[in-house]
């Protein structure tokens, strides 16, 4: 194809400062700061989903601003995150919880399970970021893991321990915040895996 | 991975019936039928992506339905609909057009080819589908060919005519309402072709 021109920046990494421990910050705005700057540095093509709406009456009230007046949430039937890494198709949920012993398996809907069950069917990659703010630890926890889980009748939560066993902490930095596609290089990327 | 028992559906095609010419169906709801046979039958994953909002003021008037009553539409920063097929990301928009003599470029936001030039870069499939109402005729435009149109200064404009020429003409049937996939194997997964 023909290249037109962009302005590439160079991925480098910012190294993490003392001072940044990412508190206070929401996964869903680390993860969208991490894809802006993997987007711009041409690493990656990734971006979060808008939140699905029903909506349900729209005012005119001028022609260049249809102001919305009444809508509502709907319950999602894909994950929030997809895109494209190195070629594959790359599709990911992220949760964040607050519990310091386990991540409660209600907090991913069915219908995402089910997604990354398909997604794994049609030779993408899945996986599921899953942030404890307590311990201020973020990890990629594979979707054939999750799928597992959510599968396993014998409990509705995952144990930390098992999360940080299974899962793969992902560096926290400040530009990207989250290096998450280097946990995707390690564990999707390596000699021997699926590619 | 695990095969987790699914209800898989076979994927074969219903003929096309006389009386059924598409007439009066929007694109979109032609898509979205298409997309959801496709993922039943177990051909391929690919959504919709919901509509951008900006939500200003949400009510709680009770704690299971929060009512949003202000927000706006926002600017698409990336196409409409993205998914997996055989293995390759796929990414594209759909527009349609009820001139009888070209496509009016206007119809795609500067953001959305931008986007598929990134996913031709990142190694995905990307294409435009364009239907025009009036021939009730619906094309399937490679991206490379839809970004040169898009940066070419002379026109503001594809005619009716280029579109017939470079785009491939996507069959209408009743299960799927846009055989879509089929033009995809085509255009992408032949002998050849660039995978």
């Amino acid at each position: 194809m023909i290249n037109y021109p962009n302005k590439k920046k160079t991925c480098a990494h910012h190294e993490i400062r003392d001072n940044y421990m990412g508190r206070g910050m929401s996964l869903e705005d680390d993860l969208n700061k991490s894809n802006t700057y993997y987007l711009e540095c041409e690493r990656a093509v990734i971006h979060k989903k808008p939140i699905p709406i029903q909506i349900v009456k729209v005012d005119y009230p001028m022609r260049s601003a249809a102001k919305i007046t009444e809508a509502y949430y709907k319950t999602p039937s894909t994950t929030d995150y997809n895109g494209i890494y190195r070629g594959k198709a790359i599709d990911f949920e992220a949760k964040e919880t607050k519990s310091k012993t386990s991540f409660p398996l209600k907090n991913i809907h069915p219908h995402q399970i089910q997604h990354l069950e398909r997604v794994l069917r049609h030779g993408g990659i899945g996986f599921v970021i899953i942030r404890f703010t307590y311990y201020d630890e973020t990890y990629l926890v594979d979707a054939d893991y999750m799928i597992q889980q959510f599968h396993a009748a014998t409990h509705k939560s995952i144990p930390y321990a098992d999360i940080k066993e299974n899962g793969s902490l992902i560096r926290q930095g400040y530009t990207p915040r989250l290096r998450y596609l280097d946990n995707v290089d390690e564990l999707y990327f390596k000699e021997g895996s699926f590619q």
